[in-house]
């Protein structure tokens, strides 16, 4: 048995059973060892973004971790965008990443780089390999590393004669490391601080789906306080039946609004709100000056346990009953396209279970408000803010959950940034409908410049932020992938093929031309 | 004026009026900045390895440095596998890249991220901008640091505030700082070394092509020694006319085999040849071990002065004789099509000062051999070994050299990285005939599969090499991006295709279906 073989078991062992991999060289060894395991699922995606972002969706969906096999520091580099959503989205990551050979490295050879430094710049954990005997105790750790803290970036790399070297055999699992939990006095002060006027309460990571959501419903019953959720979030329950929550908006100005009368924040798995960006003028944090922001339980901690503690400390009971969403389905829109009737035919043919990918941006402030009364469904959306996130996030999705409807919402300008993808759902004939907003540019930033204060702009700019001349022709775009696809201008069109996108099993796309 | 405009008045007055650009939120007001001065040409790419690409081939053809404008520290990670090839190549690039504002940083959000870490991972000079009024200087700091040492991936990294607060104007250019030259004692040795047995002179830099490969030429004349170059180049004269030259293969075995009888190499603007790849019991260097490995002049030193000074030291003279390629033109191969004949009918029809990127990788070794007698012309190729430069490469050259005939030829694994790159050469109008061998998979890593000693291979190997099931539609894939496109399986079929593509002004690409 070489390292390679030793890892592979390892992996297997510890339950990393899927791989989304882009490998080169440097990772013969591995491949070979891999190819010696078909219990190993392996997803080739043509661009190194495709794994990182499918490796985020499916620890999203499946709550547990995926490989992905990198290139040396170039394969680092082209996965590093998703790497940073699925940091920011508290994402377990195992990344296995080829160097050439420990001899090699003294020599200026082409594809010698700086893997440490750039993994480093993204990863939470980062270990060379020293030698064949050392890959699968890293191996373990390095899974071990990735399911830590509520999910990690683990990134271990592999001199190509550790992979190649002999090695005696797997490693065994390692004891996860025990969660971070508050005080029984922080939980105190935290139940009843939940109790005074203007109290919130903003949950995150795990708090935002299943019985966890529905256990903070009944802590802002008992409490009076108000349930709340940040902008971008990794996974929310939507829908029918899920506790009603308030989630802030990306603009500064409506954000402070949002919390103009809150007296205290009490996090509980996700970190205080932040305006996206900076503008001249504007405060960087949204809340009033005089508002409480606790810290009770980090997106690092024990946010199960901490919920639980709360729950028993304002006296949740079984009468303890949530305000939830009531099913609300629009009738189907016809006639003219409109975002806003997208978004109610996408509300009213949702069907239950369903998975959304959301990177819309601007399309998506018209097209998601419906989607609030529709059937239970989970909503992923991109959370680093580096767009590129949804296509892969969605194969990641699918791969995780075979049996659920994965709808891709995603606008133009996003949706160029990995467009491989649509390749890696054909050739996996995962189950995503794709809707592409075409509105032919980055429409975000002609908004943005205008909050910066130009009130009109010239050549260069509309260089930069229309994405026309030519047109971008998605319908040949997602042919050329071999995913079918349709070109729609109104709603009839529109409903017809988001229909014959959810009855098949495959992938589609959808081009919605933008009015 | 603000600190945008005090760096784009910096740039200007510098000399850099090209800015390959895909910018953010966080670069607003430099855009805004960029808008008011309609002499900056502000190239739009989709995705940010297009950028670094272009930039890569924009320095290549044009020996001077172009921007990219880049967005926060996923924006590095997008240009990062470009800017790695750049770097090999010896490429000069200023890189601009936007930060949040300095008071935003102490917080989380969405975009924060290790810029300084990416950056350094890959470039020679990283540096932030402290405030506006430092920002200007710092615009000259950047351009002086890319054009150093032959030239360098240089980044300034700008915090928002920097950009929008008062600034007082642009900064003066700042002297480039002299190259480091050999000793006369060095040169001298060089000179008796070169006249031994077995001596090799191994050329790299701007000794590749122009006056000084002519000169290089004149000494193998004089002394005797052999003229060679290494496996992967920047940019190179070939055709009729040029100076006779060795190049060394990819693979290892073969490569010894080149340099099986060598005594010594002299290095003059490259590095000692290395082995892509180490292997198992493999050497990592091609040379015997009593080969004398001579580094005279670096890729960072002064080739020029260098060159001239070997070329007085041998005796060089206006009756020194280069051997030179002779003008030996194919006929036009018709029939079945073979890769063979696709590179006979390339050399056929090749127009002189033609610009060929190649990136065809396992295709190339049949395609290109016929081209060393075609027409004079420039080559580049892929220095840093990470697939994807080529569209993004050639997009550079066409923008540099917008009267000169720019052919890419590249593999459909490696088109898939950035094949965004087609809708800029669409938008900007882009003289550059692209030409996809579709094999249908990573036939290299199919090679070095064998190489690493696997003979047969099962499902995990073949789900990670082959690109198929589906089969990429070039054709469809060119048209959603704006770009004519016509697949070939016959010879005929390709030498109408290349003849159109080569009339028009335009962008167009050619699948080239191989047997």
């Amino acid at each position: 048995m070489n390292g390679a073989e030793s890892l592979v078991k390892t992996l297997l062992q510890n339950g990393v059973d899927t791989v989304f991999a882009n490998p080169g060289t440097s990772e013969m060894h591995f491949v070979a060892a891999l190819d010696s395991h078909p219990e190993m699922t392996c997803v080739l995606c043509l661009f190194e973004g495709g794994t990182s972002g499918a490796a985020d969706g499916y620890f999203r969906m499946k709550r547990d971790v995926a490989g992905t096999l990198l290139h040396l520091a170039p394969g680092v580099g082209n996965a590093y965008a998703n790497l940073h959503n699925a940091r920011k989205a508290t994402s377990g990551i195992v990344s296995i990443v080829g160097d050439h050979a420990t001899h090699h490295l003294r020599y200026e050879s082409p594809l010698k780089g700086d893997i440490v430094g750039i993994s480093q710049a993204v990863s939470h954990w980062t270990r060379v390999s020293p030698d064949a005997a050392c890959v699968a105790h890293d191996g373990a750790e390095v899974i071990r590393a990735a399911r830590a803290d509520n999910g990690q970036i683990a990134t271990l790399i592999l001199p190509a004669n550790t992979a190649w070297d002999p090695a005696t055999g797997p490693a065994v699992s390692l004891p996860p490391a025990a969660l971070t939990r508050p005080s029984s006095a922080e939980v105190a002060a935290a139940a009843a601080r939940l109790k005074t006027e203007g109290a919130a309460l903003m949950i995150g990571g795990e708090a935002l789906f299943g019985p966890l959501r529905q256990l903070a419903g009944q802590i802002a019953a008992e409490t009076g306080c108000r349930l709340m959720v940040d902008t971008l979030i990794p996974r929310i329950s939507k829908g029918a039946g899920s506790a009603k929550i308030d989630q802030l908006v990306y603009p500064v100005d409506p954000k402070i609004a949002q919390l103009a009368h809150t007296s205290s924040i009490t996090l509980v798995g996700t970190d205080r709100p932040v305006a996206f960006f900076a503008y001249p003028g504007k405060p960087s944090v949204p809340e009033p000056a005089t508002c409480v922001i606790a810290d009770l339980c980090t997106p690092r901690m024990d946010i199960e346990w901490t919920l639980q503690a709360l729950a028993d400390a304002v006296g949740v009971n079984a009468q303890s009953r949530p305000r939830t969403y009531a099913l609300d389905l629009p009738d189907i829109p016809t006639g003219t396209l409109t975002l806003d009737k997208v978004g109610r035919a996408l509300a009213a043919l949702l069907p239950e279970n369903a998975i959304l990918c959301n990177e819309s941006v601007t399309s998506g402030f018209h097209v998601m408000p419906p989607t609030a009364t529709a059937r239970p469904h989970d909503l992923l959306s991109g959370t680093g803010g580096a767009i590129g996130l949804c296509m892969p996030c969605a194969t990641g999705a699918a791969t995780a959950c075979p049996d659920q409807k994965v709808i891709a919402l995603v606008g133009d300008g996003s949706a160029m940034y990995t467009l491989q993808s649509l390749w890696t759902m054909a050739r996996e004939s995962l189950d995503v409908t794709v809707i592409v907003f075409a509105n032919k540019g980055y429409q975000i930033l002609r908004d943005e410049l205008t909050n910066v204060g130009v009130e009109s702009y010239g050549q260069n700019a509309r260089a930069m932020f229309d994405v026309e001349n030519p047109t971008l022709d998605w319908v040949s775009l997602a042919k050329g992938h071999g995913v079918p696809a349709s070109r729609t201008d109104d709603m009839d069109s529109f409903v017809r093929a988001l229909k014959a996108g959810l009855d098949s099993d495959g992938p589609s796309l959808i081009e919605v031309v933008c009015p």
